[in-house]
């Protein structure tokens, strides 16, 4: 099977063949929102990649063989000795940003990384509540305190946007903070098919919502984009115990 | 109340009154491992510092307001505009890391900086094996598949230490992968008055006792160092729900 498709390769498959031409590697899955990130940084830094997705429901033999760790996002180096993997979303974009610095994304000031890695690592509470309401949904009930402190939290991001004052929470142009958020923000329109009017962004964040309109418009953004009604088709299967990993891919 | 001493701020305190001197003020817990990583950067660094720890079980009203977070350990940045504090032990060590040169802990090869994030980052697994076997222990039986999990993921330091070739896992001195894990393995010997015999370092791993020798006579480490005893007397009484914050001060 080749790489570059969005096809998943699964229990079974053979390992894929990469071109010998030096280019990082990523191993991902297409839904995966920490996955997304590092698509992200390799798109705003315009760093050619070759991406293989992972079935995590039916993980490739190959794989594990590959990786022991097992897990996506993972970024293989095949130009450092021994071709070793890297893991973790905000370990691989740091790395990326110190090797590849062309395109800064982290703050270079100290004090301005630091706090962008706690807004980031905050941000882990409305990524576990949206979870929780999409994945723990009972069918006609929804979880008022749950989107209560989804809410909550998101209003401390608005907060710190009107504090900034700036277009991007990274400035005038998107950063790290704005992509390692971003895969969240692109699946929150899942919370309007389940929840209906409950869910909106504009009426109670309007410098979230401006935010929301422009990073859709980038171009790292815009080249790993999917609608709504994708995200939603992908969670309701995964939801009902039937994640349709290749659900992008055109059925000949 | 002063500073620097080794009692706990609990509810009803009143706010310590830190000398105005432009030195870091340290909120920690004495007995806590984050909080004890901080304690060594700066110890390693020479970084002059103030201490308030804090009595997690019943907090300071004062605490919460200063740092809504409420957690420990935090760095309170008194040199820069606004005092902010910064939270996660790790995004605070590198913060001093970088913000403080001269002793450099963390490497400056992108690369081997990432790697050795992930050797912290996997660590996790060991400390939770390792809280487990203290705090869920039942009275006389000891959790032997946890046990194994234990000596497992310490077998993969050990033959990472072997793999190096260097005295610490830094190099020829102590970094900052050596002090991340340093507080568990202070701490590890209370599993030697819990499960008794079951608990050896030395034999399975003569690599890693090395280590545990060295880095316990680093100024940084000895300057935090707690005895076996007393870190075991902290867990048991934490274990019957009673943690003794203030083990340490005499009563005069």
């Amino acid at each position: 099977m080749a790489v570059n498709t969005n096809r998943h390769f699964g229990k079974g498959s053979s390992e894929p063949s990469f071109a010998n031409d030096g280019q990082l590697r990523l191993f991902s899955m297409r839904f995966c929102p920490f996955a997304h990130r590092i698509h992200l940084v390799l798109n705003a830094k315009n760093i050619p990649y070759h991406v293989a997705y992972i079935n995590l429901s039916d993980k490739p033999e190959w794989y594990s063989k590959l990786n022991p760790n097992g897990k996506v996002p993972a970024l293989q180096l095949v130009n450092e000795p021994g071709e070793p993997f890297l893991a973790e979303s905000m370990v691989i974009a740091e790395y990326l940003d110190e090797k590849y610095p062309e395109v800064k994304l982290f703050p270079d000031d100290p004090l301005e990384k630091a706090q962008t890695k706690l807004w980031v690592e905050r941000f882990g509470s409305i990524a576990g509540a949206f979870y929780k309401l999409v994945y723990e949904k009972n069918a006609d009930d929804v979880n008022e305190q749950l989107l209560k402190t989804f809410y909550a939290e998101l209003g401390q991001y608005e907060t710190e946007l009107a504090r900034r004052g700036t277009r991007y929470f990274a400035g005038a142009k998107p950063g790290i903070f704005d992509y390692a958020v971003w895969p969240w923000f692109e699946r929150f329109g899942i919370l309007g098919s389940l929840i209906g009017d409950k869910y909106s962004l504009d009426d109670k964040f309007p410098k979230l919502a401006q935010w929301l309109h422009l990073t859709r418009e980038d171009l790292a953004v815009q080249k790993h984009l999917l609608s709504t009604y994708t995200h939603t088709q992908f969670s309701l299967g995964r939801r009902d115990g039937t994640p349709h990993y290749d659900l992008l891919v055109e059925e000949s």
